[in-house]
């Protein structure tokens, strides 16, 4: 099977289905693509705390750009698309803001602020943390405060079936800019399909990030992202992003997730547990009230991503472990 | 320092600071507790789920008992309760329930339901499970679904400012019904104290649970519980529970949480970050700014609980490891 390209100049503004896209693949085929970070470019790595000028001028329509979009052939609106996510390398440099009237406590910080940070990778294979880790950012040396690196990408999605152009700054059923923090390398995307062809699309590299970004950016970073493909037919109750996650810290637990997207938190909420329920009637044969029992008593709720407004992303996760026969 | 004991009839239906305590102690003592489930002992280890008229006669009003009240000496309101949570010793059985009107999807499931569960605990010291663990149940053997215990209070409070009777069932900014998870064996939770001699009262005793708790109940059991409660001075920044947790899952991680408690999801979850904000810079020196980036790319918004109406219980849980040098 091939291994196909895209390219940093390959990208979009907006969630669109009348986007051409850029490469035709086969089901189950790999993807590498070269991602700007999300400002497109308009910090860099030269940018400091005290050209907050560049912040202010920041322009808004250039934002969180995704690259894409690739055509799955075989891609059925009712279909899932399986995104296994094989390997991301973040730059050597990234950046956090405060950006005016974004974030949680946007009313609380009024004022624009830029970090730039210096990225000590993995490299050429080698544990430079001694810790199976990616690499490390020093928040401030001084005060020893260092944030390991888990990178991942913060949008991936796949075209609406709606007509139109859709903001990449909210996320949607279909993904895009969800923000979890999870979906590192080792992890498996499935969305569901809206759009003949699917029409995946991935951007903002994210360095590190904790769940909900609650500043309203993380460490944003260009990215070089793998991933592979897959039209899956037999996953109907896939309505929004569900994913597999390795264990956020330490360990070796992994975790079944399915998410809510909404613009009310509490309905997203709902939402993802609704989606663990269609999952776990679906693949694990369970009632809907044993269901139901099961998210109680062993499924964790998270909040994602809480600045992307209009919408939220809450996730339940389950830990793999209480299944202890193969499924 | 003596080791005192508060009793299964030694509880109380209310917060309320003017509630009499059952014992007095002096800062840095230890207190063991046996308490019933939470239902109060109307709900038994031979219930089954052939006898729904048990859940159908639950008499309300005697729901969510807690134990205590225990009056620390010197406790002054301002000042913060230290609870190290020591040990905790679950029944062998445990239920799980669906009460109509109850849990976070309670208009999709207006039928009641009970499930009976035998525990397979951690028996003198023994690793029954061989992993480390409190024991486990098992959710269906035919199927393989085994939960492994992580026992806590799913209650644990002080007394409100405010004077009258508080019911038990939402948690407050004082604590009470957190129903958080990561309250284990090993965990620390410190509380805003508002009344003279804090009067502590614990109770709701869970051998496992989810974030979110989202069907209304978790396992509930009877158990045994020891805690040392401890008056600080100078922690003033603590307004609602913060705790330092384990990893809930396998690994070596800990956690420093601070939660916000409210009735609006979103202004809890606002209130979490600003607790944690206040943390950081009480505690390591940083500058508002700086704290709301680190909460970005390194703290995790977990919903603790979201069906102890009116209030949600919110977390932000960062892990210490990013602390390279002792504070």
């Amino acid at each position: 099977m091939s291994i196909h390209f895209v390219k940093r100049s390959q990208c979009h503004l907006a969630w669109d289905n009348s986007i051409s896209p850029v490469i035709h693949i086969s089901s189950g085929e790999t993807v590498t693509f070269d991602c700007l970070d999300a400002s497109n470019g308009q910090i860099t790595a030269s940018s400091d705390i005290t050209s907050l000028a560049s912040l202010a001028s920041l322009v808004f329509s250039q934002l969180d750009q995704v690259n894409g979009p690739v055509h799955i052939s075989g891609a059925q609106p009712g279909d899932t698309l399986r995104v296994d996510v094989l390997g991301i390398e973040t730059a050597d440099w990234g950046w956090t803001a405060l950006i005016p009237g974004f974030g949680l406590l946007a009313d609380e910080f009024p004022e624009p602020a830029l970090k730039v940070w210096k990225l000590v990778r993995k490299v050429d294979g080698k544990d430079v943390c001694g810790n199976g880790e990616y690499g490390y950012g020093w928040f401030d040396e001084k005060k020893g405060i260092k944030i390991p690196l888990k990178p991942f990408a913060g949008e991936m999605g796949v075209a609406p079936g709606k007509a139109g152009a859709h903001s990449t700054i909210p996320p949607y059923a279909t993904g895009g800019n969800i923000d979890t923090r999870h979906l590192t390398a080792g992890s498996t995307l499935y969305l569901p399909i809206e759009a003949e062809g699917a029409l995946f699309s991935i951007g903002d590299g994210h360095a590190a990030q904790g769940d909900g970004e609650v500043c309203g950016t993380a460490i944003e970073t260009p990215m070089k992202v793998s991933v592979r493909l897959t039209v899956l037919k037999d996953k109907p109750y896939v309505k929004t992003p569900h994913f597999t996650a390795h264990n956020p810290h330490a360990g070796t637990e992994q975790f079944y997730c399915t998410t809510g997207v909404d613009a009310d938190i509490r309905d997203a909420t709902r939402a993802a547990v609704r989606n663990m329920i269609a999952f776990l009637k679906a693949e694990h044969g369970l009632s809907a009230v044993e269901a139901y029992m099961l998210c109680s008593v062993a499924g964790d709720l998270r909040m994602h991503e809480v600045v992307d407004m209009p919408n939220y992303v809450i996730g339940m996760m389950l830990p793999k472990s209480i299944f202890t026969q193969a499924s």
